[in-house]
């Protein structure tokens, strides 16, 4: 069917989604919403978040989405219970993903978690963990300068070393092999990360693992497009376009089109 | 008259702003408002920023605010004008005195301005200061990493220092003898900040400059409270009271009272 996939995020991290989607499933539509007049969810309470998060589903709701992707740690740790709960549509976050792939990946069965203050706080990802394999170790740490580094463009610099290193030499010495990149900024983070960890340590970046669930739920559904045509991508935004495109371009070293200012948020 | 000040800030930085009005103005009752749920206002547009403010002035005006103190440099900057054409209570902003302050301090008539993007973007310090002296030099740089550092307590890390060389390397070539703190939790890394800067460069603080502003302005319209008695102080956050709570304690050095849940922001 030609009704659009749903994404949404807090502001721009959830871009990294949309790309994974889009390579995957190159014919659907697709109507994302970015909250970056709200952004960051990260520092907020869960009462914020699932508010912000119920009016993200229904911005996403007006545009007659056939599936609502929460492209965001923090909200799918707080809110997707919630969502799921009040609504018919089929939901999918990025935790559950993340988890299955981590645990996948595990050998010694150590799983490392990075996130948002929220996302850690919540124990989401140790909690879809446990569902799988009970007997897996979650250790897990918040890391909320991450964010601005990314959105600062200090990727490559001095300073996101230095700061990788604060945050994560305590995970070297509980010995885990796999570490879930909990924040869709992280994966930006990469290589700072994986020289702190060391080539012994696997990264998680869940957003294949979504886009491969979204398929699996479409297709579960019949809500696969059908026509092999260009689809059509919009992009919303709470606050001003031009402050979007910008990052976003460092996000996907391209420049966006269809990006429109949503007036009452 | 025992009318209370009304204070408003994106978040918890305007209670650096609290403190100094406290201690000029011991007994006059404040209601202030954070509004962190939308915090921080510094990496957001024009028009966003003038509609929260806009939203802050009216739910301060509910509670019968006398004056209202705009104790936000991004909020001053952008929104200050406007919200000074539309109503009719007294305004003051955070501008007007950092400017007035550093005119006052330089000697060199080299001043240096750094706040968050939206505040550095406004040129609004530059504006005011050319009013009281064109012939001074307005050097302005955006430091968006500051807030998130302050906020995660880092103030006395080595990666304060580092990331406040790598924004403040290049004034040191400008030989500017003042640097406005431009954003409320800036003072917080004065120490960092001065280290870089060497000891040559007087840091302006405006809150200070602030409480005398609101003073003269309230004894000039006759509304200094006259009893000298135990004022009530308020405060109201748009998101959890406990987050405020803890990085409140970093800022004051104690545990705040009073704090309220706004249900509808």
């Amino acid at each position: 069917m030609d009704r659009p996939i749903g994404i949404f995020d807090s502001g721009i991290g959830g871009l990294t989604v949309v790309k994974e989607v889009v390579r995957l499933l190159p014919f659907e539509n697709i109507v994302y919403f970015g909250d970056t007049a709200r952004v960051p969810y990260g520092i907020k309470s869960k009462d914020t978040i699932i508010k912000f998060s119920l009016e993200n589903t229904l911005f996403l709701l007006g545009h007659d989405v056939k599936v609502i992707v929460i492209a965001c740690n923090t909200s799918s740790s707080l809110a997707l219970p919630v969502i799921r709960k009040h609504f018919k549509i089929p939901i999918i976050g990025v935790i559950m993903p993340g988890a299955k792939e981590a645990v996948y990946a595990t050998k010694n069965k150590k799983i490392g978690v990075i996130g948002t203050r929220a996302t850690v706080n919540s124990g989401a990802y140790e909690q879809e963990v446990k569902k799988l394999d009970r007997g897996i170790k979650v250790y897990s740490q918040a890391c909320p300068m991450f964010v601005p580094i990314v959105e600062e463009g200090w990727t490559q610099d001095d300073i996101a070393y230095k700061v990788a290193k604060k945050y994560l030499e305590p995970f070297k010495k509980k010995g885990i092999d796999t570490l879930v990149l909990g924040c869709t900024h992280y994966p930006l983070l990469k290589s700072a990360i994986q020289n702190v960890m060391g080539p012994g340590v696997t990264l998680i970046d869940s957003a294949q693992q979504v886009a491969l669930e979204v398929k699996h739920v479409l297709a579960q559904e019949g809500y696969l497009r059908k026509k092999r045509m260009k689809p059509a991508i919009e992009y919303f935004v709470s606050d001003e376009v031009a402050i979007f495109k910008n990052v976003a371009k460092k996000f996907l070293g391209k420049e966006l089109k269809n990006i429109q200012k949503v007036p009452n948020v």
